[in-house]
């Protein structure tokens, strides 16, 4: 039982259309409990194996849970989502889902993989730990665009952001462009790399409590966030970094390069399975932008924490 | 005075070219100092003003101190470059170029800012400090394709990498093209960001010490590299980032309205001018890729220390 109102999940809906009325108004200061479903919508189950990825209904992926409107938000105001805490079910999945991801060209079988986290650390497999750390994949506002929108995509006004900034104590801001914002939360992550390389990250069930704000007149260009502390907090990081990189002039191609090299590389160093690698890229390896200056030849630099193997 | 074997800057090159003669040869765990000067060649001095930015000679620019030719390196093998130590002049510059940097359509007057650094901090102006985290923009070995090549773009062999990560302790593998792999090292930093997005950073002259390997057979489609601790070592990063993203369907367009996005709050927030804040972005804000799965759009973040501010 939560403390605060909370927005159950069955308030959800599939993709962003400003027409869709919302299911409480709220005051700036107001703290909400969002039940958020996991980003397959319950249709993969801790016991599920990769052939329900073959058969997963994309009509009913990535359900977000509201939209709220928040009184007095106007467009060029943002609506302000400080993230207080979660509250998680213990297990998440990973998968690739073929005609997605970074690899998709190469990674064409649906694959699974489970992984059990308590609130410090994800066992992603024996001998493989990652930090815990919970964020809401999506966090948006409508668009002020009428119609349905894909939620894949994210916007603007936010969306499918997979910014893993977004846990506990950090605060995001997000452009608003319709009267009262409409404000949805989904795709919770209990732990994730930035890249998000094969396209899913720890997906997992969690209740998000965050306090809604308004700030006025922001204009801000797009989403902006701000934490109060490393992205980290567990001493992995100190083992250093293996780091493996992509060069040239296309940064997408530069990633691509960078993620198959760190593929190759733990499976000659650590015998992971090329999917299991990709999977484990996904969660645990960061992709950095290391110089985009030196023309025409970019670097982007994938990096894996040494501290997950134990 | 070094205790190791010292390779001065006058044995230096500009541009990479395998038929320039190797300065030494060593064997594999021999340790050598490389005198590196900074990326003007001397040309920027602690007193100079933005006019010597608009006059600099670029064909003196990046002069990298080598070739030095590893006994045994083969085409398939790698070069090991552990770096050890680095000793440096206690100044550098960051300029604005026109028409070089992430934003060459926007800045495109002369700017020139001088840094003071010690063992510990960079002081950027009063009230900004970095972390001191010296690193050789470039080190690389000669291509196999003869003739000259530009040192402006990083390639398969390494190169103006202006990887942020080759500080002390970093261990870097380069991929062999040519026997003896002529390995240079240049362009040294006192601190940057991921991203080096206004093109330079706290550019300086350092003596570097490295102990040179071999990895025979290695295989290596590019640079790789180890660190064995975090990248930054200072408590800076304790208070937490200020984020802005760019959101869009292309990387680099991302990251331009990311810095462009950064430069607006560094105005707003810290009243930084324009050319200030986005040489501190150069320096201090890093580029990381949030997303690059979520089709049609991708999200940058760049990422802000609050501890930089005192």
């Amino acid at each position: 039982m939560s403390q605060y109102q909370t927005i159950h999940s069955h308030h959800s809906h599939y993709g962003w259309d400003n027409g869709i009325e919302a299911v409480r108004q709220v005051a700036p200061g107001e703290i909400l409990e969002f039940e958020v479903r996991d980003a397959s919508g319950g249709q993969l189950s801790a016991r599920s194996d990769a052939s329900a990825v073959g058969t997963l209904d994309f009509d009913k992926v990535n359900p977000v849970t509201g939209p709220i409107e928040v009184d007095g938000a106007e467009p060029g105001d943002a609506i302000r989502i400080e993230l207080l805490d979660f509250a998680g079910v213990g297990w998440g999945w990973t998968a690739i889902i073929p005609g997605f991801g970074l690899l998709a060209d190469e990674f064409k079988t649906p694959f699974l993989h489970i992984s059990e986290y308590d609130e410090q650390r994800v066992r992603f497999v024996d001998g493989i730990e990652l930090e815990t750390a919970p964020f809401p994949g999506t966090v948006g506002l409508a668009p002020a665009a009428p119609g349905h929108h894909s939620v894949v995509p994210p916007r603007r006004v936010g969306g499918n952001l997979d910014l893993r900034d977004l846990t506990r104590g950090a605060t995001l801001y997000l452009p608003v462009e319709v009267a009262g914002g409409l404000l949805s939360v989904g795709d919770t992550h209990a732990a994730q790399g930035d890249g998000e390389v094969c396209g899913t990250a720890v997906e997992t069930q969690f209740s998000v409590s965050a306090r809604i704000g308004l700030v006025k007149g922001a204009n801000l260009p797009a989403p902006q966030c701000e934490t109060t502390r490393p992205l980290r907090r567990s001493r992995r990081d100190d083992k250093g970094f293996y780091v493996t990189t992509g060069v040239g002039p296309d940064l997408m191609q530069a990633s691509r390069d960078a993620i198959r090299a760190m593929i190759d590389h733990l499976g000659k160093h650590y015998g992971l399975a090329p999917e299991m690698a990709y999977a484990l890229c996904s969660v645990a390896v960061d992709l950095r932008i290391g110089e985009v200056v030196d023309v025409p030849n970019w670097v982007v630099a994938a990096q894996l924490p040494k501290g997950i193997f134990l």
